[in-house]
């Protein structure tokens, strides 16, 4: 049984087959809590409902998305939307796809329409691409963490599995070349085959970006031991900091090994709309968009998804103009609303201006430095409304690390809201001292450097260890009263433009003033 | 190697998994005619490109289509179709569907929204359905002939395997539960582990609609061997004879094993929409549902396209008044075009008011009763431009066998030019004595019953047998004189609406008067 099943395993089902009872069973954490969250949806119906800080989506520019999804020109319903098309995506889409891509990933020649593979979602292009270069019982290398959801796609189809290449040592979590060898000659030595490894970057948990030069390596290494290399790169333009050092594998000059690169991409996170369910591949390899062409009768996207999605990467005013340079602005914001939060409660964090997550480091809440301590953490959480995304559900190699999800919320002022809701449960967490007794890493007292891209490690708040609730709540109603949070939101508020939004935190703070 | 692969099977790739060079190397006849009929596709601009009689798609009724799916309620981007949702379909579009489903079938009680999963197309439902109840190698019974590309969607990830049910003897094609049974008791002779059933109603491509009490009994074959059913109803509203004798099995009052019973439908077939990719599935067993639930994440469909389908299927004036009586309409108009073509060529049918093809018998055009000679005379239609599907394509017993759709054409005046062009290549088969030296069904002449639902036999024309093809020009250019195609298509054609068409209509003639 997988460790992180958990007590809501479904028993065996007569009705299934052996498969169909291994994927109906199949329930990471990320599940668990993605299930109970869409049972039980905070929102403004539901003020006491689950909030949701683990699933990565971007939720702060609906407004931007509806007006432009609204105009006329996405409505076009012509016999090719309506029919059965190319099964890789329909040839106005393919071409659009690689403008887009030339453009802003900065190729060094024009990409090909031809090398272009759209599915609904990278996670079927995952499955696909498992299918297509493993067979049954094959592996990929992946160094953790890492997106979790990874294994389910490749596996629960095409039942290819991820060989683990773990970051420890420091800087934490730093990927070289030689982990990457010593993982592969692990698995070698252990009769695994594998066929591939996977490159993420900009990286989902970690936030980290890797140079020309880093990537240049990987794929150095790839080369040299014939394993294909799948770039996932679907963070791209979701690259806040001031000075944005992303630089995709298509703009490289010269590829180590250009038949074994693939390279993945979507709107799912740059354009904030998972539900349109949009991935792309691009790959010069023949055999492999041959392959896919012939799985993608599973994975085709509708007619009218393929016109609107063509029409919006075509519009590069909107893009340049109003999408991108707004939803940076208000990513880079809601970073600071919870990176400021959590150096208030001493909680660190890896600092990286990128995507719509921060990977901090809950281990001064553990009694015990285990993974069954992070997952009792993790449910309590979850008891406490909270679904977060725990390390192990990432396959981190060190317990305590929690990814922390700042987009996936209608409004900074919603953030604001659960952040304070979180900061109670936090602070509530280390007054029933779960924390464990020889605090080292709460002791340590490292100035925070927020404008450095280094890891940080804020001064820790177990001073305060105030003795009861009450007065737990009332400092959190002190720091709720003393920030410029209220202020800043003033406008908000009181434009009245969603009273039950008042609402809802006019009884969040009595909840705190009780 | 697959009988059917033919000579354009792509070789090895060194870059691809044994798995992904079967999947890519996987190619059927309809695969291959389908490729080359998209590579040089018949149209305005390519008047000598391939004409499609192969593809099972009704092209009728796009101007309905373009109207209603135009009209404003169709754009309505709320938040959660561009966010994660659930993956088995959002509730609107489940509860639509049930609703949908509730009314057209007509179920003694309302049908379930839990009981609805929603896919990108009835192929990926299939594919995960084989998923979930076989495991690899285990097999699915299915009578032939059947649409051919079921054996992909069970086969190309999930590894399930199709056990024929060869309906030999007379009626034509005619299934029982004797020989249900009799495939059952071969299939564990061989050791084979069957674990469900298929069972297609309407049929494609017979046209075979099947009764409640046969429905009945098949159902109960599948009860007393523990074998799921899978029932596909997809062109259940595409039924276009006076009388409409199809019985959903969910307006049954009781079923014979619910857990165990599954009904497919789609929008691809009767809203003429495969490029949409919406397939449903109905099924009351929770455990099938949550184990789809999970593979749903690689089939769903797009969160606007999901709202634009729950309002066509919400729309029932505009279904039940104006989409649904003028395509059954028109597509009647479709097949009495070519039904009357093949009467007037000889080439005998089955007489099925139902979905968008025709099944006819062309074994007199082949030298010897074998599919090899089948495969020779579908290629020497391909090379005369003309793409059909050919019995063995769908695993048919008897060799000779077509399948000819008259839906695939814009307009009912596309289908006369190609009708047109059809004759001529059938003409110049039998004029180069393509026919077999013993040509015992030829001389058959059974008074054609076109009212009945019987198996139709049509006088042959061997008698003229003209002896050069300038007379056989001729004959086509009498029968297209003497008939009331051009009289009734007259409005069409000098309305002046699409100059192009009649321009390549005059190009038909001209090839004909030279």
């Amino acid at each position: 049984m997988h460790p992180l099943t958990g007590p809501q395993t479904p028993p065996h089902s007569k009705h299934l087959s052996r498969r169909g009872n291994r994927i109906r069973q199949h329930q990471g954490i990320l599940q668990e809590g993605y299930t109970q969250y869409h049972a039980d949806k905070h929102g403004e119906n539901n003020p006491n409902g689950i909030i949701n800080m683990g699933t990565s989506e971007n939720k702060l520019c609906h407004d931007l998305l509806h007006k432009r999804l609204s105009q006329p020109d996405m409505v076009q319903i012509q016999p090719p939307m309506l029919q059965y098309a190319d099964w890789k995506g329909h040839r106005f889409l393919r071409e659009e796809v690689a403008r887009f891509l030339s453009h802003y990933c900065q190729s060094p020649s024009p990409l090909k329409a031809d090398n272009v593979v759209v599915m609904n979602g990278c996670g079927s292009l995952f499955s696909a691409i498992a299918a297509a270069l493993c067979d049954p019982e094959d592996a990929i290398l992946i160094p953790t963490p890492f997106y979790g959801v990874i294994t389910e796609d490749v596996g629960l189809y095409s039942s290819a599995r991820l060989y683990h290449v773990h970051l420890s040592g420091e800087p934490p979590f730093h990927l070289t070349v030689e982990k990457l060898e010593g993982a592969l000659n692990r698995a070698k030595a252990e009769g695994v085959n594998v066929k591939a490894v996977i490159l993420v970057n900009p990286h989902n948990p970690l936030g980290e970006i890797y140079s020309a030069e880093e990537m240049t390596s990987f794929l150095e290494f790839a080369k040299k031991h014939e394993l294909h290399a799948i770039v996932d790169e679907i963070y791209m333009l979701s690259v806040f900091g001031e000075r944005n050092s992303f630089c995709s594998v298509l703009s490289h000059d010269r590829l180590p090994d250009p038949q074994r690169t693939h390279v993945m991409w979507g709107l799912s996170k740059d354009f904030a709309m998972g539900g349109m369910r949009v991935g792309t591949l691009y790959s010069e390899n023949r055999h492999l968009v041959e392959a896919l062409d012939h799985l993608g009768y599973f994975h085709c996207v509708s007619g009218t998804t393929q016109h609107q999605v063509a029409r919006l990467l075509q519009d590069r005013a909107w893009i340049d103009w109003e999408f991108l340079p707004e939803n940076r602005r208000r990513l880079q914001e809601a970073h600071h609303y919870l990176t400021t939060e959590l150096q208030g409660l001493g909680v660190p964090y890896l600092h990286r201006p990128v995507g719509f997550f921060v990977w901090a480091d809950f281990s001064k809440y553990l009694r015990q430095p285990s993974f069954s301590e992070e997952l009792e953490l993790w449910r309590h959480f979850l008891r406490n409304r909270v679904v977060l995304s725990c390390g192990q559900a990432f396959s981190c190699s060190t317990p305590g690390w929690f990814r922390i999800v700042f987009a996936d919320q209608e409004s900074c002022l919603q953030l604001g809201q659960n952040l304070c809701f979180l900061s109670l449960v936090i602070r509530e967490t280390k007054e029933t001292e779960r924390h464990r007794p020889t605090d080292a890493n709460c002791s340590q007292t490292v100035v925070p450097s927020l404008s450095s891209n280094d890891f940080v490690v804020m001064e820790s708040q177990v001073s305060h260890s105030p003795a009861k609730l009450d007065s737990l709540i009332d400092d959190l109603r002190q720091q709720i009263r003393s920030s410029d949070w209220l202020q800043r939101n003033t406008p908000e508020l009181s434009a009245g433009e969603d009273p039950k939004q008042l609402e809802v935190f006019t009884e969040l703070l009595e909840r705190a003033r009780k």
